[in-house]
């Protein structure tokens, strides 16, 4: 008996199970994603920020795999899936697997104003990272040369929607930015004046730490000079800003951090679900009534011993895909599967350098060494040797010259080819390689 | 008396003009780019072709002038100039000067093509590099997945048009990218198979160097594989490929290296210009007629000692930067303008790794003394000094791992906002930051 084992999604967990069944006998594995690289994702709020370089926390899946026989990589987009059939449909084929795993992660959710979208990008691929270090570097150029105080006030004041791990991270790393890195390289603009405001329609922002963690990010925050509103949701989003309880804030700059759906292929799948659209699973990783078929990641949920819903994070994730490997495994020879334990090693956030709040085994802690401990394990855990290099190297350059490394405004499609007057490359039928695609 | 000079681009010309008039007594520059970097355009083939990142080589103009009092950057596109006011317009709004630079550079020619430019993208700006790169690491995972025979030849088959240095260096990178760095990454598709065809419509590539030059070049291109066809044009070029001669090549990916043309800016001048379309200048630099209007680098036609015109080439721009800065100066001081003599320290083209061709003072030479010449001159010339460090590293890892290090399919503007199923923002309307832009 041998398995063919197909994977959607080459995010932690996709990644996580093909590593652990590389090079296992009588099992052949192919690894599906629309992109061609792995994305380190913790770090990607540092590219929107100008600190790394895209390809610094992006691997190449492909590089991964080079050496393993058994793995096949395949760039293409799986848009419908046949659970009963173990079937998905990728750029118009069909292909069947014995044992299906499902793993395409999450997108932005808009709860329902998806009409804001673009006008308040959020951070989940590297192409939204570089749009959203246009947007910010762009507001201090436009700022530099406007001549109307109230418009350069406007594009001074960024929104962060959202206060998680990843709006704390943004909305630090933005005041920090302006009133530390590129503070002298403007002339016309004051971005010491540069205001910031973080809105978290909850009590506290972090609200899956512990209370006392929230309560120090809030601290540095205000210490950074970042605005944190709670309480209350923004509303009506346009792109002269927001409105949060009865105030209107007038911001050319908002970003997004503040809800996640599990991927639309969920849509294709009739299987239960729970309130937040993620597939609910069996303990041994398996949707309920098709144990060949596994949902894993941000895309699935599980409650852990306690009853709680795990977190949509990276280690529950390594977790998953490191324990369905085992239960395959387990099928090929005849052995039962063992449920799913998450070990929960705790958490941490970063608010700018040198200021991150920690916790784990039931302890907080924050300020310089939860700083460092976020900087170890995230270096750690940045899977290629190269990529672990260069971005300490980024890091430690970086933080002695307070320099931004990855300044770069990408300008949007209609200039990819280059001419001043050329916008007629809007069609994708233009394009040469996707012509048969 | 003082001058407020305006300089519009920041490419070698721009900035090296403005880095020499840096501190000078009553001299305010103000440096006009429509990009916030300034792009060390001799390594873009390496962003084309995955070996290094964008922001290696370009660099934030701002940074560039932080501290310096006169000089002011503004991020911004002129779209028209009045050469008799000393004018131009930025942004819809009119800028007068009393002494007014035009540094704008070129962009590539399609000899009335224009429809083949989606087909065949230039380098000569980043967005163009990634294009490239995201073109020619997508061939290659069509390949993979391709299950027709013919077809995975055409993905495997590459066009690259014009033999000067940035057709050879594309054409050279691009086999030994398949045949050294990525071919164990894939399974399906034997990427030893790729074809290069290097189309050039004169006899020789390298038509600028010495023929041993050419000769050498055209060597070290057919001991790498690649086809150089020589004598004919480049005809109908489609999705599927072009003509040279009676030869139909059936090739998915084709790069523009054949022409530039000087920046659309010389239309509205209505000045005498160069059969190259570029705007004939005094010795002086001055444009005729204009003694307080000037044209440097690439936009301007300007003949040697001996009567040839000279090349549109980083070293012309730069000294033509640095000497403009001595004529402006003698301007202020009452002095006589001096006559700007180019002075020619030869020229390079690197093909491969260890394979390049050099030529100084009527020597020429080739393989790796001029590979190590090309590389330390290219780092010397790298402005800051982060910049330099990091692409050294980056050089000498790829050098021994054989590696790629940004090996990024960085998709295109419809997944900008990253959920697998929206594409609406195609339209420029939508985007926070350009309403008032």
């Amino acid at each position: 008996m041998s398995y063919k084992v197909g994977i959607v999604g080459a995010g932690f967990a996709g990644i996580t199970l093909a590593q652990e069944l590389a090079g296992a006998s009588r099992i052949e594995v192919e690894l599906i994603d629309r992109r061609n690289h792995h994305l380190f994702q913790p770090l990607l709020y540092q590219v929107a920020m100008a600190g790394l370089n895209p390809s610094d926390i992006a691997i190449p899946i492909r590089k991964l795999f080079a050496k393993v026989k058994n793995v096949q990589v395949l760039l293409g987009e799986v848009k419908d899936v046949n659970i009963s059939k173990k079937q998905v449909c990728m750029d118009g084929q069909w292909r069947r697997y014995d044992k299906l795993v499902l793993a395409c992660g999450a997108k932005h959710d808009y709860f329902g104003n998806s009409q804001w979208e673009p006008l308040a990008p959020g951070l989940k691929t590297i192409e939204q990272a570089t749009e959203i270090r246009r947007r910010v570097l762009t507001a201090f150029e436009m700022a530099e040369k406007c001549e109307d105080d109230k418009e350069r006030e406007a594009y001074l004041r960024f929104c962060v929607v959202g206060g998680g791990p990843t709006g704390v991270e943004l909305a630090g790393a933005i005041r920090e930015m302006a009133t530390v890195t590129l503070k002298e390289d403007y002339k016309q603009a004051d971005l010491s004046k540069t205001e910031v405001f973080l809105i978290e329609a909850g009590d506290r922002v972090l609200a899956s730490f512990h209370p006392n963690s929230s309560k120090q990010a809030e601290k540095s925050l205000e210490e950074l000079g970042v605005t944190v509103l709670k309480g209350e949701p923004a509303r009506n989003l346009s792109v002269d800003g927001l409105e949060v309880g009865n105030q209107k804030i007038d911001a050319r700059t908002t970003l997004w951090a503040a809800g996640v759906k599990p991927s639309s292929l969920v849509n294709c799948m009739q299987v239960s679900q729970h309130s937040s659209g993620r597939v609910k699973i069996e303990k041994d990783l398996s949707v309920p009534g098709h144990p060949d078929v596994f949902c894993l990641g941000d895309m699935a949920y599980l409650e852990n011993d306690t009853g709680e819903g795990l977190p949509g994070m990276a280690p529950v994730a390594l977790q998953q895909g490191k324990h369905l490997a085992k239960n395959l495994k387990a099928d090929l020879e005849g052995r039962d599967r063992q449920p799913f334990h998450y070990f929960d090693k705790g958490q941490m956030a970063t608010i700018g350098r040198s200021r991150a709040v920690a916790e784990t085994a039931g302890r907080q802690f924050s300020g310089l060494p939860a700083w460092l401990a976020w900087v170890f394990i995230h270096v750690l855990y940045l899977l290629r040797f190269r990529n672990k290099m260069f971005v300490l190297m980024q890091w430690i350059w970086g933080y002695f010259s307070f320099g931004r490394g990855a300044r770069l405004i990408v300008q949007k499609k209609w200039r990819f080819y280059g001419g001043e007057d050329i916008q007629y490359l809007g069609s994708e039928n233009e394009s040469n390689n996707e012509k048969q695609a």
